[in-house]
């Protein structure tokens, strides 16, 4: 029995979704809007589930975990097949560090609440923000093409011919990427690889607007 | 044959000088100066070693390992004793989600280029720039205390009575904020176990004053 604390636009619970969907698993979706009742995610309630106060977390048979990579790699010693993970540990290290591109270098500077800190906090304009938004993002993509494109071990999907862990960060944080009209042409193989995973349903199904508390 | 490309006053390095140090592995100092002409992790022969130009990178036999929790699970793998990680899935989802909580959480808010960008773009001043390098730790240190203080797993260290690799990371970033004057006060149990690690060897020598390009 699998519970996701979601929102439908939170990138870190896209990622799992997409990994339960490649992994077949089904589950049942917990909403928890960021924005209503001054944030759903900061009520006692959800403090009990997750004391960092952050979407997403796996409920399962009654344990919580928190964090997106920790919950993904949980999944993936839980339900081994289809692998979300290379067996080799270069391999390993190569898809993490992907991951851990995305999950640590672009995401968490342009979350909800670093935008809200700016904007409350430090009174940055609409303008400043959105640049600050692109900044990151192609800092990090920078990276993440060089990674990608001089490395025979990319196949069809970040790491080989079978999408994993490393994609399912790379999508999301590309959806965010248009969602801020980022330029994106001097990012081939990163397109390329989002061209290839938009085609599966696992995808296509863990998408924000198919969630059911999109609006 | 291990070398770590290190700077001694990151946090994201001393975190791996700690994993390699509870290993028992030695491994050759290789400093990259993040101030010095202009960043040496900007440089040509940097970028050929890691695309995203950050530090620490661990090269092993001539394969570079990025990203210092992908260099952490790989070391892990490929020296599984004594062990980083427990053994089970639930704690090692656990003990992931604790390093993950400073990973990305804290640190990437609050690192040089951030600072930096603070600083140049946002013309941020000094004093709300150390609010916010405060804001971040206070915050997820709330959210770590309460993960350690509330769960029997917790013992001497963060999971368990041996150090791993949640450790790893809490204890740099602990020192990240006494540089800053971080009040800490409010995490008992953060404190406790920074003492408990403080008095190991391994944790010791990897400090930050103790490395070789230390100013």
């Amino acid at each position: 029995m699998l519970t996701l604390h979601s929102y439908f636009r939170s990138s870190a619970a896209y990622r799992v979704r997409i990994a339960l969907n490649l992994k077949g698993l089904p589950y049942t979706y917990a909403a928890v809007h960021l924005l209503k009742d001054g944030g759903q995610q900061h009520s006692a309630d959800y403090q009990r589930v997750n004391p960092a106060q952050l979407v997403p977390t796996l409920i399962d048979s009654g344990h919580a975990v928190g964090q997106s990579l920790a919950i993904m790699e949980y999944l993936d010693e839980t339900h081994p097949e289809p692998a979300l993970m290379p067996r080799d540990p270069l391999g390993r290290a190569r898809v993490r560090a992907l991951a851990l591109c995305v999950a640590c270098e672009i995401h968490p500077l342009n979350n909800l609440r670093v935008l809200q800190y700016l904007d409350a906090k430090l009174k940055v304009e609409e303008s400043a923000k959105s640049d600050w938004y692109r900044h990151w993002i192609t800092l990090g993509f920078t990276a993440i093409e060089a990674m990608l494109a001089n490395d025979p071990a990319t196949g069809v999907f970040c790491h080989g011919d079978t999408p994993g862990l490393a994609d399912c960060c790379l999508i999301p944080q590309i959806a965010n990427s248009r969602r801020f009209d980022t330029p994106l042409e001097a990012f081939p193989t990163i397109r390329r690889i989002e061209q290839a995973c938009l085609t599966l349903e696992a995808f296509a199904n863990a998408a924000p607007q198919q969630q059911p508390d999109a609006v």
